[in-house]
């Protein structure tokens, strides 16, 4: 079993680091608060014997050796980065727990077969430096690495100039072919579990994404002396698509998302009738034909709605992501952990991006949930409670011997 | 008649204060340009032999006296106040032909029984200071003096300071009970008598207004991880509301209109269900009874919207106004001088708000419409022609004559 105590002290001793007045955190990627951040990790690390390997954007590898020389690593970690009022428990709680993992093990003098690794990856959030998980995304090839580097956040400042900044450009040269199994704890971001008051989600796979920016264009004109019929309104237009998107979504359940989280009117003055509207879409789903069909309905809504209000339309693809379907054998072992342990669970499919993710494209992976307060991120108010970490850390441990052998 | 390239001319003059590289007017209230305007406009009046009064909200008023001395006055005007991004005939076009008028009838030198007045209403757009038709509104005493003089721009200057600043304080006391007949000629700002081929709009009313400031708020969640019945989407309600606004007024047609101009979404980001909408509602119709029945309904259908999606509200009103139904005799003279100038026309329902609708509570008022060039105002595009620029100040002729009699 792992030390609950051990694990909670080191999340809220992390936690100092960016520490909001409202409780939560803000340490954004390459700041000097996440060069703090690593720092502490590293030397949490180095005290538990971990050799490390930092690579060209940055990600910390921390290693335990193995018996078996031979043998691919077991892997586990998340990234050290927050949203700029995030929690104190998104991604911290998976590299924690790695680290909580190998303490365990050294405590109890285990050695493994194969070697143990905890990874923090750099840029989870994306949110200073977009797209989100730009480290694993970079490591698996997945994105490309010139292209990262030149990424600028709001000040011009480029990711290869706030690397070097803190010091973390690295020149380890680490390959997703080590990888024996990688398993990511994270909290659920959503309010599945502690609706079904459950304490671990066995995460099989996650939604399949399209986002889309789209932009409505009519013709502005004055609310008042404009008769219905002669309008060329752009907003009802967005609330056609708005209301389209939510009922296509609600068509491929139970898997289906649809949200329009950003919407401006132009020229946005309450006696004007809007003649231009750009909002985005995002759409969700589990299996990649659902997805092309949701993908296809909007489409298709949008051109009848501009249509009949006589509006024109850019539709642009934003992101478009495949579902992600889970190793098999690394679901099972996070499966058989909780059983184990005698802890409720459930398979859950994470709605969210994740390292995970692209980790899985090259490697087996599998990830760990556990509920967070009312589903609740990317939020200062984030909250997950010591017995659900420690659940959610002892299942590491787990699915973690289970995949590196004793 | 009136001299067509003479009041061409005048337009087209005043139109270079505050001319925008777009061939549009920034000639906002109570700035340096308004003061160069006023002051043009003034120097044109003396030099008909005009007396000036100026009372102590700014409004200007320029007489032509009568023969007969006991007579009340027979009063045109508009507003020589632009928006940041106006057009050259928006309130310019209703003073200066009254000017125009004023001109004429030296030219052919015809004494009206009644005095004759041309008045330019101080801050009729009120996007520097709100609210709009405040000049009119306080010598109607519709809108409080003090009240006013305490309103303050963007940068903190009062109306008041403004006032002083451009030495358009004045000291004169004019009266509404002077009022025996007042006619603005004005742009349509709408797309009716251009739809319908018509050269003048006889203005019997203007529709009543009911403005609210409406807050939904719901749950911020994440867009991936958050099914879509566990959401409480502010989102989704701010596009069933549009759409219910929208329906309402298509339900009281011909008359009713309902439009959300601005909308701002919290935290509005592109995968985050929005947590909070902001929004206005502006409804208008003729009827008073309609125009109650919709805030009714739009109010109606609020409550069982927000309640299906699990959300608060704050629905607070922002403007309340009665639909204006003109003198008779007002419109008439108008659509007699319609008439015989042979002229096409129309009935027409002012669909915005303008001084006349202050000046028609207290004493006999009418307006003369025009059309304007794809219905747009508000607008640096807004566009008339020399054509119906001029017979819109012949059939102002017409009917001042008629009002003032010879
Ligand atoms: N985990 C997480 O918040 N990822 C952000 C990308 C997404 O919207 O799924
Ligand atoms: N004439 C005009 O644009 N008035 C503004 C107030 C309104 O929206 O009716």
């Amino acid at each position: 079993r792992t030390d609950s105590d051990r694990l909670w002290a080191a999340l809220m001793e992390m936690a100092t680091l960016g520490a909001t007045a409202k409780g939560g955190v803000n340490r954004q990627a390459l700041t000097e608060l996440d060069r703090q951040g690593r720092d502490l990790f590293i030397q949490w690390c180095r005290a538990e014997g971990c050799t490390i390997r930092i690579d060209n954007i940055g990600n910390i590898f921390a290693r335990r050796e193995g018996s078996d020389t031979n043998a691919k690593t077991v892997m586990a970690g998340s990234h050290l980065d927050s949203q700029p009022t995030g929690g104190k428990y998104d991604g911290c709680f998976g590299v924690l727990a790695g680290l909580e993992v190998i303490r365990t093990l050294n405590e109890h003098r285990i050695t493994t077969k194969a070697p143990i690794e905890v990874v923090a990856w750099t840029n989870e959030e994306g949110c200073r430096f977009p797209p989100c998980m730009m480290g694993s995304g970079v490591f698996t090839g997945e994105l490309e690495f010139d292209a990262m580097m030149a990424r600028k956040d709001a000040d011009g400042v480029s990711v290869s100039d706030a690397l070097d900044a803190i010091h973390y450009r690295g020149s380890d040269e680490v390959s997703p072919s080590e990888i024996k199994a990688y398993f990511e704890p994270h909290i659920e971001q959503g309010p599945i579990l502690e609706d079904t008051d459950t304490t671990i989600g066995v995460v099989i796979g996650a939604l399949g994404q399209k986002w889309f920016d789209l932009t409505l264009t009519g013709l502005e004109a004055h609310a008042g002396p404009t008769p219905m019929h002669l309008r060329r309104d752009a907003m009802m237009g967005a609330a056609e698509v708005t209301q389209a998107l939510n009922r296509i979504a609600n068509e491929h359940q139970p898997h289906g998302r649809g949200t329009v989280g950003y919407m401006a009117l132009h020229p946005g003055s309450r006696n004007v009738i809007p003649g231009q509207v750009k909002m985005t879409l995002d759409m969700r789903h589990w299996e990649p034909d659902a997805l092309t069909a949701m993908g296809d309905a909007v489409a298709a809504a949008i051109e009848e709605i501009c249509q009949r209000h006589g509006l024109t339309y850019e539709l642009t693809p934003t992101a478009d992501f495949a579902p992600e379907y889970f190793d098999k054998a690394c679901v099972e072992a996070v499966r058989q952990g909780a059983e184990k342990l005698e802890l409720s669970h459930m398979d859950i499919i994470s709605g969210a991006g994740h390292d995970a993710i692209f980790i899985g494209r090259v490697a087996p992976a599998a990830m760990i949930f556990i509920p967070c307060k009312d589903g609740i991120s990317h939020n200062e108010a984030e909250s997950a409670t010591p017995s659900d970490v420690h659940a959610g850390c002892n299942v590491l441990l787990h699915a973690m011997l289970e995949a590196a052998g004793t």
